[in-house]
């Protein structure tokens, strides 16, 4: 699975001050320890607090493009900021992200398919707000796809997110969410990527590293392909380790935890 | 899901040594510390070193009915030893274990109707040992309902057990194992139960807990109806707790964790 780095993100108060101070050593060490932890490729996002966002955006990707080769998910709600951007960028891209409807997709697929960059796409749009059941998810993620397939974008630079909610709020909400998940995989053939903003699942709630730890591992036996998350959590990558372990994606040895940490 | 304590067995030390010299107290208290941590029917077996299975299995039943009116599993190889203990147990009654094998399946399924048992049924057989694959469970699966079916035993008294084995051994039988479960339910109408001896999966590794943890999830994900574990290992606990709450089994509460064991 694609472990995505979520900790670079201006909305963490030791992050959105190393933006307004322009200190990189700060970016550059969290993009680090994230990648030492099993990060493959980091999420950056210069938060809602961010004045000037272009300006920001264009500085971290810099700061992060200094210490890693990996790839970078460029996470900002304007498509303008994420087109401003791209041509900047020398690691690899994740866009995100897109949403179901027409505006974002025709802004990012076009940019996705020009940049050979992943995108990922939540399935929710402006009209329907987030969906209600796995039903109106599908049905938004195929319209996904099928624009996608319009542009001539390879579906497999799609990465579904069908929007995970607090289990504190809406319970019912994560059954629908993982059936999500597997349902995603069969819209086309090849089929999209999928992928979940894990820590919203326990906003509020007093157990956050647990109920993140059993989301995840249910969501991997769904076949979910990438994840936002905190790799510093160490029993949270133990758990992410050891369910790839099961669904036969590492191979055994003793080690397997420290193998998988050193690939 | 039926959290079944497997730590009543005579192959632990412990055990094995209060069996032998008729110590009431070690097993009595071994039932209520498994209890008090969430166990919802406790497993009995004599373990292979004893000289009269029978005579220890009968005292077993009796020091562990002196304190618990919770469902007893009486955990034997000997169909003969269950047929004569069953007229002595007031507990609920769970028989563990017929196979797909006629021998078994012709000998236990009559008492667990006459006894208003539930029978938990490996999916195997003399001839084909352990099933390398899903459909092979499957296939033997099949017979048990349709032998359950026969002599009138309600279906949905019949725990299928797909056999856990060995990550370290055969690392893609976890998969099958998960989507045997999935596919057991899909059997008859109601559908059979499923039920593993989880710490299966991790004999021989250096993390056991972590591995039967995470693999525990998946099964919960698949729709397992019962688990024979250890209770007391508090992190597994936690985990099949909160992997019930993200099924919406349980109703969540800021204390769900202590609420679950109260209940």
């Amino acid at each position: 699975m694609l472990v995505i780095g979520e900790l670079i993100n201006g909305m963490y108060k030791q992050i959105g001050e190393a933006i307004s101070k322009k200190d990189k050593k700060i970016i550059q060490s969290v993009a680090k320890s994230q990648l030492e932890n099993g990060a493959d490729a980091l999420d950056v996002n210069v938060g809602p607090a961010s004045l000037n966002q272009l300006d920001d955006m264009k500085w971290l990707i810099e700061a992060v493009g200094e210490v890693t080769d990996k790839p970078i998910s460029i996470d900002s709600p304007k498509p303008k900021i994420i087109e401003e951007v791209l041509p900047l960028v020398k690691n690899k891209i994740i866009i995100n992200s897109a949403d179901a409807g027409d505006e974002k997709l025709d802004a990012l697929l076009p940019l996705a398919k020009k940049y050979n960059a992943r995108l990922i796409s939540l399935t929710m749009d402006k009209k329907q707000g987030v969906p209600r059941d796995r039903y109106v998810r599908a049905e938004l993620a195929a319209k996904i796809v099928s624009k996608a397939l319009e542009v001539g974008l390879n579906v497999e630079n799609i990465y579904l997110d069908p929007i995970v909610l607090p289990v504190n709020v809406v319970q019912p909400q994560a059954i629908e969410v993982l059936e999500s998940i597997k349902e995603f995989k069969v819209l086309s053939d090849p089929p999209p990527k999928t992928v979940v903003g894990l820590s919203n699942v326990s906003q509020g709630t007093k157990t956050r590293s647990l109920i993140n730890r059993t989301f995840v591992v249910m969501a991997i036996s769904m076949g979910l392909d990438a994840a936002i998350i905190d790799p510093l959590d160490k029993d949270l990558m133990d758990t992410v380790i050891t369910a790839e372990l099961i669904m036969n994606k590492n191979i055994y040895c003793e080690s397997f935890l420290e193998a998988y940490r050193k690939k």
